[in-house]
């Protein structure tokens, strides 16, 4: 292929690259829903965008005058805005929908909402407390369905994550990625990407706090089949020795607070502090997916060091996610 | 006239169509605001646009820059998807307004907002509560305003219905309309373009739930003026027999959910089912405005059934709203 | 220079006005962040925006594919309005971000917030409680942030106030305000700005609810810089005398509700009616920043007399903001 010498047309691009074309009209539910090849295939779309490889004026091309519907059960700033400002980015609109105006499965059926809503726009997000919720609309949804958070799996924080390890190292087969603390939804979908990349995972969790059963079955079968590794420990610094990356995220999310004490005296010894980080290698990264309770999971030298990415990864989220709208929205 | 062999200007299209052309600057507050010839001329626009007779491309030339204000006193998904979604297609934006930033009337006079609010936006719809809330909005805006939905009417769901309707059957006049159910502001809305048209219309309610004197005058006599007939019944069965739809609405709108089992009771006779679509003929058509409560007001296997409109009919909503804003609302 | 034969390109604008230029990349929080000649480059901006010579066309490339950041602490209808459909008009999209989702400083660090936020977004308006909330957000942001109300300041109001004083009288050096009633917010930044463009300004206010005591400082130097004079009194009629302005706003501003009796005793005698208009010059006209509590600070004869110009007013919040989005974003 010639050397791209120009700014290349989204067009072309998806021409060039059968992986990304091989996305449109899909879903993305979890992690699991793309193959390694998609995976990168996304990753090197936001790339394109990002860098402006693609240019600007161009992205405008990739979803003109498409609608995205963003349904939030629960608020949550980063990912509207980055959603939002995304399909802007690709030349279309957002359609911010709150629980104040669908309530799914209660005041109507979910087969009826996901039918109408999906004859309308173009293509729709949806941050909700129950994959099952996700999982309804896209079964009867006449387009696209992207999984913006849910209990089990957060796959677009997954992305922008490693695409901030990629922009970080180049290659990522063979780094050790180390998850300090909750077994939760964001570090579901890290084990399973990591698992499909060729990243070594370790998670450390206390016990009671450990990923679900399924899925540390899904990520030793997927570790295995790429030649990699992976591991649950219950000691931080074990996970911590030799990481390219540590990664936390906070010890009591949305709608566990009555939790809180409880799981603060659980996760007493995970916090994320220097003298973790200085178990790793001193090419290591801090990462985050934000909000941070500062002092709890993670102290402030950790956050404001030279080795954090929690600011890039936040930016990430815009990148990775105009990625997938692009490549599963495409007509 | 020539027939169609490209694709249609808008300009091109107002200028051959003289009721089309009238319509701009003008409100819609209720359905008898439009003669049949205007009703006409929406339903006329709404095809070329869906069928893309006039394309997505030469729709952005409709309302270019144009910002609605979608104002809405209790929220409603599928009112306001199909309005953001549509002024957006119109090459406008939508401006979404609830009741926690305007309270018409009680933090300060209809007569300043609607002089504030119209000399910044372009166009302004609004689903309200009393009718005289979006007629006083009406009275002192400097642009056109329509209405969303309110406690007498609902002239964009009618238009919808119609619409979907003539996709049908192509010649709507000398069809039969049976609305089985409550005597509410859908109803109201259909009972009067229905005449316009020379459908004829049965109403099979209970007593108590009928529709306003005014409304049951109104229809009447404009039956009688375009040769066709109302008609108020009991009996679904009587309404059903021979007709080409049958339609239905909730029983219990929002804001009548103390009423509920009330009216449960009184409504008990009139859920459609398999038995009263049996009635009508076999071309017979279902539809519902939607939200449905499934299995009170209609049961799953109408709703389901091959007869079922009930999407198409949804969808229309963006298809005739788009007609509304665009034909109102140009400058 | 060569005079203005055709509509006026944006950039063309730019480069012919080095007071408009020296604006981009930076924070609007208090009336005070702009010079004399920066503040007349905001409003010369406007009025060529409002009058056409820079061109609606032409205006989209002001902020061509930018997202605003809407930071709302609490509603508000008209900073709203003008806001996202100014941003919209600049080639832009608007994001409207509201206590539901985002609280600063509450569920994470307003440094986190910040950084995240102004990463994703181009420019940022924050209508909040606190003046330090919109100044924290400034600190940390990596784009302009636009205080959009805030307790102790309204910059983008008194902005639209002068615009439509320099509609009025062309030349506003040398002019007298009267601003009847309460030291607000809305009072401080009309004092600022009124001292810097050698506007005389005098504040009949009763006791206790004077303008702060730095504002007071602030406005007597910038006065005497200017070559005019601030005035405080208690004596609506000895403001109002010869004035070409009479302004007043709200005598209970939201969240002040409990006080609102024995407000309502304090400022008995400071109402805008007839006869206090008449002591003003017969070229006097009257201003409100709305919303209005007709019968309380103002009568309805003097807010709907041909003097008054409270629409154009709340009109000009729109070109105002305008011009203030567009210089402080422009890249």
């Amino acid at each position: 292929m010639a050397p791209v010498e120009t700014v290349m047309k989204f067009k072309e691009y998806i021409l060039s690259n059968p992986d990304a074309a091989a996305l449109a009209g899909r879903h993305l539910l979890k992690m699991n829903d793309l193959s390694k090849e998609e995976i990168l295939a996304v990753l090197d779309f936001a790339e394109k965008m990002k860098t402006g490889a693609i240019s600007r004026a161009e992205q405008l091309e990739v979803l003109p005058g498409c609608t995205l519907a963003e349904i939030f059960e629960k608020p949550s700033l980063r990912t509207r805005v980055s959603f939002e400002t995304g399909i802007y980015q690709l030349g279309g609109q957002g359609l911010y929908i709150t629980s104040g105006e669908i309530q799914i499965g209660v005041r109507e059926s979910v087969y009826d909402i996901s039918n109408v809503l999906t004859r309308m726009v173009d293509i729709a997000m949806a941050r909700v407390f129950k994959h099952s919720t996700v999982a309804d609309l896209a079964k009867y949804a006449k387009k696209p369905v992207i999984n913006g958070l849910c209990d089990t799996e957060h796959p677009c924080q997954a992305l922008a994550d490693i695409l901030t390890l990629k922009e970080e190292r180049g290659e990522v087969k063979g780094l050790r990625f180390a998850y300090i603390g909750d077994g939760n939804n964001v570090c579901q979908s890290l084990m399973v990407i990591c698992a499909k990349l060729g990243i070594g995972f370790v998670c450390a969790c206390p016990k009671g706090y450990y990923p679900a059963e399924d899925y540390l079955a899904l990520a030793s079968r997927l570790a295995d089949e790429n030649g990699t590794y992976f591991e649950l420990t219950e000691s931080p610094a074990a996970a911590a020795a030799g990481a390219d990356v540590v990664y936390t995220d906070t010890w009591t999310s949305m709608g566990q607070e009555e939790e809180a004490k409880q799981r603060q005296e659980a996760f007493a010894g995970y916090r994320v502090d220097d003298a973790l980080m200085a178990k790793a290698g001193s090419r290591c990264i801090f990462m985050h997916c934000l909000p941070a309770h500062r002092g709890f999971e993670v102290t402030d030298s950790v956050m404001d060091s030279p080795q954090s990415r929690i600011f890039e990864e936040a930016e990430n989220r815009l990148h990775a996610q105009k990625a997938v709208m692009g490549l599963l929205g495409r007509k």
